[in-house]
């Protein structure tokens, strides 16, 4: 083999290894957010989004702590975090899981599609709190991948949740 | 290093690469189920499927939608995801979570074990709805990874779900 | 390219391919605990664990077994797997779910943080049983990578549990 055929298919392996490589980051984000929240970490969990990053959900519960149904902004995600609902909710006792993710990277910038499914104890049981489907659209920066926007939408059986859901598989 | 063998070395690089690659093919078929299933997208759903691939599960509860108990044919797929039963269950919410899968692959074939869990809304609350074990036969087509066979078997203390679990940590 | 550069890019990229094989390989070994465990494979879950590796884990339900509230060596992780407890859980139905880790690999050692949700069948209901962080303390032997110490703490709501998954985002 010639020195260019062979450094040719070094670089083609190099692309395929990125790939891979990013695909590792991207499910190492998104398995990174439960443990920041229900540990409390409300700035690590916040730095898993771009500067201008948004965090779009709806969700009535917060209204109490002055949240309003409009996407969170990085701040707002903090402040969200660190507000009595989330408060009281890890006080209790709270799992906010991720499940495996369909991973989808177009060079810089990739699509996950994952459920979300919160569990709460509620005196000696476990109840599951919320069942939502996730959209993550997310960013190679110079920190490495950040999510632009995360939509969360309750799986409640209205068309939202299930547009979402739809979505993963084409493109 | 002389020119073969390098030769050599990229060649076991680009198998050890394909493994990899292989394995993130199989995770994406699995993970995409759910978000096919839950969205309505019956289509994309029998396409996990090779074209005489089965989905092997038992249920009672799609009787009434004419479903025998014996292995769905992909037509038979599309027409379980198309009947009221399945309707009526993501027209009031509910997902069909499936977890992280021990995945063992030779060459072109390839065997993956994991949990299904099914969450389904009832009025203000979720309830799991369905817990599963889950063998996956998969096979390497010219259109990437499909399922020839995926069996479910409801975790309900019997052998025959056991069994499927059993056989992930052997061979 | 001189040949002396193409040596350092294989001997570069192999160290990549390496650090992606590791983490499938730890992956792998996380996913096999419920499937061996709820199939009562008693002894290919203690395999998980190095020989001197230990399972610490609060749980008063095994209190009957003879089991303590002291951390589980290999033996005695059969034993509990073996005892009447575990046997009567899995005999009614009942799924050790993993869910996707954390996974922070430093050469021969590594540490995986995720959530574990012990799903249980009591009558026609399934029931969440168990919500807890695990904390997986890996190594790599010469018979692959293996735990070398597995902490599990309920999600109740105690500092004990938060903090072992505020470890995950740290480092």
């Amino acid at each position: 083999m010639p020195g260019s055929a062979i450094e040719d298919q070094l670089r083609e392996i190099e692309a395929r290894l990125i790939l891979l490589e990013d695909e590792r980051a991207i499910r190492q984000l998104i398995s990174s957010y439960g443990p920041a929240v229900d540990s409390g970490r409300s700035g690590p969990a916040a730095e898993l989004w771009t500067d201008d990053g948004v965090y779009d959900y709806k969700s009535l519960a917060e209204i109490g702590d002055g949240i309003r149904g409009e996407p969170l902004h990085k701040q707002a995600i903090v402040d969200m975090l660190e507000g009595s609902h989330h408060q009281r909710l890890i006080g209790e006792g709270a799992a906010h899981t991720l499940g495996p993710a369909v991973i989808d990277i177009a060079g810089d910038t990739a699509v996950a599609t994952n459920y979300s499914v919160i569990f709460r104890r509620i005196g000696m049981s476990v109840t599951v709190y919320r069942l939502s489907a996730n959209r993550w659209e997310l960013i190679r920066t110079p920190r490495g991948w950040r999510a632009r926007k995360r939509i969360t939408r309750l799986l409640e059986g209205s068309g939202d949740a299930r547009a979402r859901l739809g979505q993963a598989t084409t493109r």
